[in-house]
């Protein structure tokens, strides 16, 4: 039985950057005292068989913090990838074989499980708002609305779910939002503040909620324009008007009800916070088999 | 205006715990070059006087959280708390005015509204399975499905919501499940591992899944017993069955559909991962208003 | 030669706990410069055969530690074990011996013998208590007066002395003492404001120093009942009254001379905060031999 | 009543030094629950007068951990010394007062009572030896045998006693040991070594166990010379050849039974590994008082 | 005596980002046993009047971290800044005074003018080079070659010194240089590998090192093109075939006596590794003054 | 080809001091998003041929960063080092081979050289010193006037270039400089003082500026006598009054015109900054080959 391919190109994270956050969750987890019902219970020399396996259909991300988790608790544990990062499962279907001494395998799966359940629950709920617009030429984008602490991996699990990254912080790129506008006394002045204080690699986007105002930002050359709240019919004509001069960006209301209209607008991007804030956690378990 | 009282009581998180915590989250926002959007845009002497408000009905939780990123930002920010953390709130409802310079509040703003709005998610969903299981003797509980990092604060965030917390990690309880008993050669041999290996103030609770293994761990003298995947019909059988010689606990397919006929059974506990995991982010928002 | 077997059965601890704690050891050993006396006086390719061995009659604990000292420093160093955690040993006993190259056993030495010998030194006096107890149900138990950053591993030292574990920390049980009885009003408020606040897996224990408040504290539901400066006629009469319906602990003025008397009231546990902050170091050393 | 003198005069550590490692023991202690006792027993408004109380004689050292301790809960509890670093006390004799929140002065208490009776246990222990050799030239000085991450903490301890402070790591001294002579092919190799080596401001101190060796070292131009585990007699002699031409130090089998002959031979040094690893904790106590 | 007016705009670093900087530079400094030399010598309660003055012409950058460094070691310590970031001083000029207490002020002294003179040094690169373009289009830009640990710091100066920042790490801006286009088979399959792995908001720049490559990734719709090692002439060739299709970066060879005929071809951008990675410190001393 | 000699004794510093500060600047380099260029460029199965070459003469130091930053990438990368840290090396001399994936190499390529062009510089300012002083006894030491963060590494490249380590920190050696002076009231009392408190390995170095001072530093005992900024004629009327009594150092205007004559005055010492804060980056390049 060979593994799937992914549905989706996908560039692993990494080791650097998630094996601090699994060891720091493994700790969490283990406390003062460590797993001390399986260390009164099992047998040190115990073995075990365990299959991780979905338990709805979705998008898996997030399998190397798993094995990550594993492989802190011991070397020894050998994990066999069935279903990889990026690749679409259904219920039932087996994403990993775990096989190893059993201890740290019940130590480490908690761990591992919050991880894979976590990034699959925003892969999934990427990937179906991706295949809304499928056939259109619209991507679907991630926010900065992210969790705390793990917004370099849902942004990659968003990657995984076939979507697109928005910018990962306040440094990386210039979004001027309207109380930005109101501080620096007019869109004119804040996009020539931000042209002028930017360095050459720094992408500036203007949020506006109104075509008279995405005039004036195509004017002033922004790069992107986000296009807040709009309707269908106001997007179309954002699209005609922009004729290309600028992405475009629309934001707010997007549901699994709403998407397909909005990317048949021709925009660009469709940014979603509920991806990564409100994605519902992927449902899987890890059962010991007989062996 | 005063503030308004707390559904329930609510005992504040330790400062030593939270500051960490959104202080990383900051970094991780700032990256390397910090507010770029803002320093180009806003005057370094503009002030501001902003409101952060409800979109959507629910409970409050994580307001220290969100003081302490616009504090760490500028001591000099002032937040006036309307709704405290274990307030209900109604759509439109003023949770918090924050007055001060406008930069540093622009610039926490997002991680403030990403702790706020993501634990009073969880107080929400938590908040609505206690409304459900009101009159009766159960209490909802929280498990260790929890998000990477955050354990102790969705937890703090189920107690805001009116629900009770089920062990911190493997090391502040004992917790016999499935593959334990396996690999302990049964239930019996468990149980008196676990007894003999804890210290006195370690609970001793055991999974089951058949009134049969109730009465063996009964026998046996578990504090808790986890009855998981039961039907309303079983969990009536096993409360009578155990008449009160230790806390019953049930498990599996809690819903708000099916949570009121799981409490009415006679059980004390009833846990969900789906507060914790699946919660959707509390929608909120903060607007600046003319001074 | 074949290694001892320990006298109890002993848990590892998590290497996840035990490696940050010898890596800071050894940055706080090696400062800014190194060990400069190994450097410029051990010829680089110089290999040594060394032997740990017991100065003094003992209880060992800690080896791991010793064990990660020696790798973080150099993999290549053979550490080959003779008396594990848990094993007593003689005057004069090898412990452990140690090959490879000479200039990181030197520079790892001192940190592993100063864990070592601390926590032998707490194994140690657990142990001389506990053998005073032998033949009665009294388990000797350790309690939150451990030395600042090595509390779970003098636990864990506690229990490679025979002894068990009291909490751990603030966080996972409940014990009333006489503030907070003062400062709830009375023993059966505390109680009460207790049951209320904890979850289900919190162990409940109250602080009594008079058989009357004994009896209300059996009333109230207390799970342990920790009996302060009781004399050993008090004790017996706690027992009696009791009658099995809580765990009886037995604290202060617990020592060598008295605690053989205290076991034999009857009380299930013996508390002491010597065994963890006044234990002498054991006394071990580490000697090369000619090759 | 004003605040005591110190015995000897004491230059305070850093806060630097000293916060990190009191944050780190409050963490310890509060786990990732915090002190659920005291939330659930004590009012949020409560107060408390409390005061820190020797129980046996000794030797003050750690306030500014205590301090620490409790203001990092609450910066409004007050502490008032009365007993500062370095001072002697008496059993009974007040050592600080607490006033402010009881909660926050409950929860810091072990964390700073452990600090305390710790560094105190170390001042104490020095104290009585420094009172042994008064009269004669000789310095207690401690060594590298100290609780791991405590060191500089335990060196300030021993400074509180009376006693100096020897290398505070492998970087900042040279000291030859015999496992040191062997590699390098003899004491001349080995200290012609060193002295090749070392920057100037480097100490070169040697271990020697016959006087024949002290011999060769003196001639090397050791600056200091550790004489291991001689006699008095042999003690006397060493102070006769060197006469002055180095810093002698008298080490092994250091007890309060044969420091105060060791003194009268002259040397200028004897160090003890006791006084920091085998300190017994000096016994104190936080009692809350009617206000 | 006012403060004088910063030559350039400069927005200042958030202390999130100083302080741990601060802290670690000071610990390094201290070590495990403090200034001993301040603390022998110098008593408790001396004050001093201190002048830090400029030892040479340059650009101040990095007051923010002496500031942090005097404040850390004591709140007390009085710093009046005369010549802020970005200002431009001559030799003798007073860049700030620092009264208070005499300890923390020598103890902090070196770490301060550490951090001082190392980023005004890197500021005082920048402006002779960005002076030496002047009444050009050309902007002196920085590149990743920084010095370890201090990169968002160099960045920081670079812009005191009027210069403009280039990407902060691998992760904000594509830049394919010719290992990448070697790797990817080609400056077109490379570009529109980037084309569509990058988000919306991230840069793409490419290395050239002839007119034929320039003229290809014109086509290929490049954001920027490094023009690497190219004399005047073609530099000149290049803006004219660019037309401001793409921003243009001259790199190599790029010194006081290159920099302005570069400048005058018309590019954009001209980068500089020596900037930062080999900035001479910038030479000022501290001084107390007879108060 | 056989790996070149290094021009002086080298002790490799401890993997324990340069992985934290490696793993550091690739974190600081990859950000929240990696190395998005390679990523999307280069396949994941490419193979590279690397060669580190020098690209001016000089000393090396540092190739154990370099390793550590490949390694931490991908351990499958190999690394031939052909000039190790002591080298002295020609312009377009191959320092090191570098063999394996193409993507880590790439990704570590930056920090790698920096580190190694860092130290390199500092290596070659240092031994361009050294070779001056020939022949006479001076050695060229540095200062505490080190890149914050880097001290351990730039004193370690200082000894690469064949210079000796002043002090590591505040902590390690006393240095009264005139502003103790001032503070304690006089020479006198400063030496005093510092002999009172310091420890017996603690060397004790005094600064003084006149010949006047200097007798009074000999009369009082010190260890060392920093000369500042006196002529080579002053130098030589020290050398002869101290006559071995103590050793010397001369600072002060210390350069490659000066440092000859003030070596020939017949100082033990020459002390300079700029080795460590002043050096040119040591001008190297990583190149791919044809495989």
């Amino acid at each position: 039985m060979s593994a799937k391919s992914p549905a989706v190109r996908i560039e692993p994270l990494s080791p650097l950057l998630i094996e601090p956050a699994v060891r720091a969750a493994l700790l969490e987890d283990l406390g003062r005292a460590g797993d001390i019902t399986t260390e009164a219970c099992v047998p040190p020399d115990a073995t075990a068989h365990g299959v991780i396996a979905a338990r709805e259909a979705g998008r898996i991300a997030g399998l190397d913090f798993a094995l990550t988790a594993f492989r802190l608790l011991d070397p020894k544990i050998k994990v066999t990838v069935r279903a990889p990062d990026g690749a679409d499962v259904e219920p039932g279907e087996t994403i990993a074989l775990i096989d190893g001494p059993a201890r740290p395998i019940l130590s480490a799966e908690r761990v591992a499980l919050n991880f894979l359940g976590h990034l699959s629950g925003v892969a999934t709920a990427t990937a179906k708002l991706v295949a809304l617009v499928a056939g259109t030429k619209a991507h679907v984008v991630c926010t900065r609305k992210t969790t705390p602490g793990l917004r370099a991996f849902e942004k990659y699990a968003v990657r995984c779910g076939g979507g697109r990254n928005h910018r990962f912080g306040l440094d990386d790129a210039i979004l001027i939002k309207d109380n930005h506008i109101v501080a620096a006394g007019g869109i004119k002045s804040a996009i020539e503040a931000a042209r002028n204080h930017a360095g050459h690699t720094v992408h500036l986007e203007v949020e506006v909620d109104t075509l008279a105002l995405l005039d004036e930002a195509l004017t002033l050359g922004a790069h992107s324009i986000l296009l807040d709240n709009m309707t269908p019919d106001q997007l179309r004509e954002a699209v005609k008007r922009t004729a290309g001069a600028a992405i475009l960006e629309a934001s707010g209301n997007v549901t699994a009800q709403t998407i397909t209209a909005i990317a048949a607008t021709g925009v660009d991007l469709i940014s979603s916070g509920a991806i990564t804030h409100s994605a519902k956690n992927f449902d899987l378990g890890l059962d010991f088999k007989p062996v």
